[in-house]
């Protein structure tokens, strides 16, 4: 039973784990019986939780079930620094309505994953507003400049003579001090948060406080490979319904398969090796191995049952070209019409060019026969 | 007459001036009748104003006597940065009793000089003190990262290595801030300030002020050529008694007369400028110009009176020998003493090395008789 627990810790220690500040002071503690205050900072912007966002959010999950406590801090506060690649982003503080609202749409979200009556929610404007000049003097100094600019984010920009907002500079030093205000015994986040976590160590330790150890997450590529970013739309938001996931996910490319099983479902390592090996050694077919991985997925945010269904009707729909359960049912008032635009304008496809090819990839029958000549009318 | 006054204006603003930005802006407005604020800061460490530090105070004297307002802002809040050449100095503010005994101190230095009754006393604290983090942000993000590094001060450390304290960066923006609050039209200060001055137009922009003109004037180094610091010791105070003050400047390295002249005294420049071709020439003493020099800069702090006194008595005492009016009596207890020993002891001198010096030099006569072998006893 210990040895079971020893491994359970091992495998939140090191599962989709880039790093971890001081690993072995926090293994001693996870295996004691003492319970310790988990640190981990969100943006109220109010996006949509994505499956890179629910990484942490897992982990989160793994210590919670040990009875450790979650304290989530809504950056209310340091968002208004805005996005660091940009000098001329100081956003204006969103509107407490606003962030309230935000905050009910990502606390449903969390509660898909987090049991939210067990976790403190706090505002970092609590702290961090009342803050003087001399605060931030006293935050400021104990930093040297070489050292924020030895940060990734930073040098590569300061090398390339992008302009860094001297403001960005204060954005970890506010993060830092989050740490104090809540006592945080362990801040978990991506590791492109891992100079911003160190920073909180730092900043606990010149205000007397044991310093937090950081875990630092590694990152999924999106679906095609980039860096996950709505901008991008390369992403899958953890509300995307059964069918819309399910098929997202579908369309990853093959190389991110293994990734995502480590980092976004909850299937044992030891299966996930299983099927690295079987793909490594062409044993499995990376469909059938894409299509588990939609499942286990899918079955994670809504159910076993719906990721099935999804299952099913993907492959009936897009290999066997089935009808689908849901057909909708159109009028046309034309007597003669191009298929294209029979498609198109009753929004059965995106845009025409997807009508064209859905066409000629012999994805469309008219009563059980394939046309497959778009030009042709109807 | 109004040749006259534009004459003036313009050895205002190119007396001992590095820089004026912007000149024909400050220009305009110094030939017309429009009173402006003239903004000048000072350190409430309470350290002795020496002739370096006299420099702006007597170009904010040329300012008042034009009848413009001269606002002093004395650094309490910025002073807790501390000395920015090295991180760890993150002053402790000083007591408020100690910062305005430092003040009394100050002004009656600074009375020497300037109108008293005519001078806005100003503590930054006033402001600074009041500011919270967000208002750090905004300041913070009228710059960049590079910009920062960009002042020779930082970028000279920056380059071999040394620690830069992230809070020397804030320095810039409190003092840049400070023009916001007195509604600064002009900055007066030396040319080490010039990127905070500067950074005072910046923000003063941010806050929808007209910016400040700025004046960087040029520093003087002390006696032995090298910067002037009350550490390397070669600092002359304008509260040194006159014959101190005259000996000081006789002890000065020729090539630095011209400069004093120009910087420390009030000398129509036309006459400056007549002694330097004078030296080139080759057509004057150089002992008799620092003699001039010495009894300017005397006559500045103490009276023309004292001044010539002071000379006649160099004169007296280093040249011709002679016996000084003010002759200190000591008792000697030996019946026989070595010179060296007897001069050190009774602190006529300052070292042993210097009575050595002093008795080769055939400056020391006992009863009218030189003494110039220092290894007699007497």
């Amino acid at each position: 039973m210990k040895m079971e627990q020893e491994e359970k810790i091992e495998e939140i220690l090191t599962r989709g784990v880039e790093r971890v500040i001081e690993k072995n002071h926090l293994k001693k503690i996870l295996l004691s019986d003492q319970k310790i205050r988990i640190k981990f900072g969100i943006d109220p912007t109010g996006d949509k939780i994505h499956l890179g966002n629910a990484i942490p959010l897992w982990k989160l999950k793994d210590f919670q079930e040990l009875g450790h406590q979650i304290v989530l801090i809504i950056g209310d506060f340091t968002a208004q620094i805005g996005d660091t690649s940009d000098k001329k982003a100081i956003r204006q503080p969103l509107s407490r309505e606003q962030i309230e609202e935000n905050m009910r749409d990502y606390q449903e979200q969390v509660g898909r994953i987090l049991d939210l009556d067990k976790i403190e929610f706090v505002y970092n404007s609590q702290w961090l507003r009342g803050m003087t000049f001399s605060d931030v003097v006293r935050l400021a100094s104990n930093f040297t400049v070489a050292q924020m600019i030895e940060r990734e984010n930073f040098s590569q920009r300061y090398q390339e003579g992008k302009p860094i907002g001297l403001q960005e500079f204060l954005y970890p030093l506010m993060q830092g001090y989050d740490s104090v205000a809540v006592k945080s015994n362990l801040e978990v986040g991506g590791n492109d948060q891992t100079f911003n976590m160190l920073a909180g160590r730092t900043i606990q330790r010149a205000y007397h406080q044991e310093p937090q150890d950081v875990m630092a997450l590694n990152l999924i590529e999106g679906l095609d490979g980039r860096k996950m970013s709505k901008s991008y739309g390369n992403t899958i938001n953890i509300t995307d319904p059964p069918s819309e996931m399910f098929g997202k996910i579908m369309s990853m490319k093959d190389e991110l398969m293994i990734k995502y099983f480590i980092a976004c479902t909850r299937m044992p390592m030891k299966e996930i090796k299983e099927i690295e090996n079987g793909l490594k050694r062409s044993e499995v077919n990376p469909r059938d191995v894409k299509d588990k991985l939609a499942r286990e997925i899918v079955s994670l945010y809504h159910s076993s049952e719906e990721a099935a269904q999804a299952s099913r009707e993907f492959k009936e729909i897009f290999r066997r070209k089935k009808i689908p359960t849901d057909i909708p049912e159109i009028k046309i008032s034309e007597s003669e019409i191009n298929l294209v635009d029979l498609l198109a304008e009753n929004n059965l496809v995106k845009s025409k060019n997807e009508a064209r090819r859905l066409i000629e990839q012999k994805g469309v029958k008219i009563d059980q026969k394939v046309w497959d000549n778009w030009s042709e009318k109807v």
